[in-house]
């Protein structure tokens, strides 16, 4: 097994992606203009989870007049080209973000992106207060979690190792709700650790206590990864406890607010998973095989 | 192993389940009286999914003024109480249908319990109409599904056999987008055969491609269940054709309309999991569990 303090084994990421890890904060494209309100955001392949949290504050998918964001995450087969004819049709002007057809501001596939698009959001959106809050989250993580920060003092190595060889099963409080935050982590860790885990369905508690019932004594090697503290919260605990190997409590998020808070337990997650991927020695930037699949689709 | 075909291997079902799945169309309860609209549906517990798929014809969560209908499914803690409170204060006349605090329309919990708060709704909302198609797909299927129905004939024996010791991955074509059916299979393929499966984020392309390559050479023992064929669902069992054991298609839903194809679909993944609680020896209708977890809460 690798060693996460020893600079040799961060070979495998050839991209640099602790780079980009790192120096996340600000890394987002700025508006050049003010757009006019109501807005409304849709977002496709990997701009899923920022159209979702816009949702929070815009309340609708599609704007009637005002602006309207077509987030072209990729692999969306025809489907922002209809909601941009759709979108011009109502009368709205339309903002292509992301990368592909006729994109007016560029946002590259990455699997960091999703925090480019949600502060590009923000701050086209008057929503930029919120996006102050959501950097200074970020960046009061991103000096601990940091690859010369050493195991001992660095809770995202510490999960890593606790994530190995278990699929993590994404145990987030009520008060996420709506944000998709569980989901999001299960992309983002796919991304970058290249694995599987498990996002609940809602009702999460039922599903918890009856879905490990068959084979959970052949031992499914399952880590529950918490976030958030609240009655449901802790039942799923004591639920889990006796039926995964190991329970994980996220630390609490250094922020102020929803959105905040969601991003930075995904910003977490990301670190986490980084170091999961040099743990198994695979490249946590491989970009190569979507790529692929992006030119065949 | 156990043998599908035999009566005495059916001994585990002490609820005898598999009646209830024979028998569950038409078994839900019948409106009393007209409803005025506008309809607001909120759902809790095992009711989320019909809740949901109100959302499809009601368009809101909460009503003011008209109906609002709460579906108490159980393990809500006190959020249930909070939606008739908020409901009432709007003007709004306040049905709760479920179980447990002051009921107005009875629905026991229950693994199908989902049909039973659909076809209520759907009556009580003026979508009877739609309620017949459902009620005629899952009767079409009823009669080749049954326990009598020998291995080499029965479709749902056929899915189970090829689920044992494997991981259901549910990729599910776009056309159920809003649906929420993916993590509805997931729910109810926890409660009848007590196993983990997995409902992949939106987005889920990228995921299939990504999410199994750290560990899919170790053998991660999953089986791929498909519904409906689009492009990307194609494309989907094409990555995922070198990633899975297996391939499963699921049959296509003898119905007309979204709601009652995605129904059809739930229907029958309910028979091939109660099929696979027979293989595994658990009891598919086993509800202590989730009683316990009921009372502590």
């Amino acid at each position: 097994m690798r060693n996460l303090d020893a600079h040799e084994d961060y070979k495998v990421d050839k991209a640099q992606l602790h780079r980009d890890l790192a120096g996340l904060v600000g890394s987002f494209p700025t508006p050049r203009e003010a757009y006019p309100a109501p807005y409304g955001v849709v977002g496709y392949g990997e701009a899923w989870w920022p159209a979702q949290l816009a949702q929070l504050w815009t309340g609708r998918l599609m704007a009637e007049g005002g602006t309207q964001f077509v987030l072209q995450g990729g692999l969306d087969l025809g489907a922002a080209a209809g909601a941009v004819a759709a979108a011009e049709a109502s009368g709205a002007r339309v903002l292509r973000v992301g990368f592909g057809d006729a994109v007016d501001v560029p946002v590259d596939p990455h699997p960091l992106s999703p925090y480019r698009y949600l502060r590009f959001l923000q701050e086209a959106t008057g929503k930029s207060e919120t996006g102050d809050r959501t950097d200074r989250a970020l960046a009061a993580l991103a000096a601990g979690l940091k690859p010369e920060v050493p195991t001992e003092d660095n809770p995202a190595k510490f999960f890593a190792w606790n994530l190995v060889e278990r699929i993590p099963v994404w145990v987030v409080s009520e008060r996420y709700a709506g944000t998709g935050l569980a989901p999001a982590l299960q992309q983002t860790f796919a991304r970058i650790a290249g694995s599987l885990s498990i996002a609940p369905p809602p009702g999460s508690l039922e599903f918890f206590i009856t879905a490990l019932e068959a084979r959970h004594e052949q031992g499914d090697p399952l880590a529950a990864v918490v976030l958030g503290e609240d009655e449901r919260t802790r039942l799923a605990v004591e639920v889990l406890e006796t039926r995964v190997d190991t329970v994980l409590e996220l630390p609490e998020p250094p922020a102020e607010g929803l959105i905040p808070e969601a991003m930075a337990a995904w910003y977490f997650v990301a670190w986490a998973a980084y170091y999961l991927a040099i743990l198994y020695g695979r490249d946590p930037g491989d970009a190569e095989v979507l790529a692929r699949l992006r030119e065949e689709a």
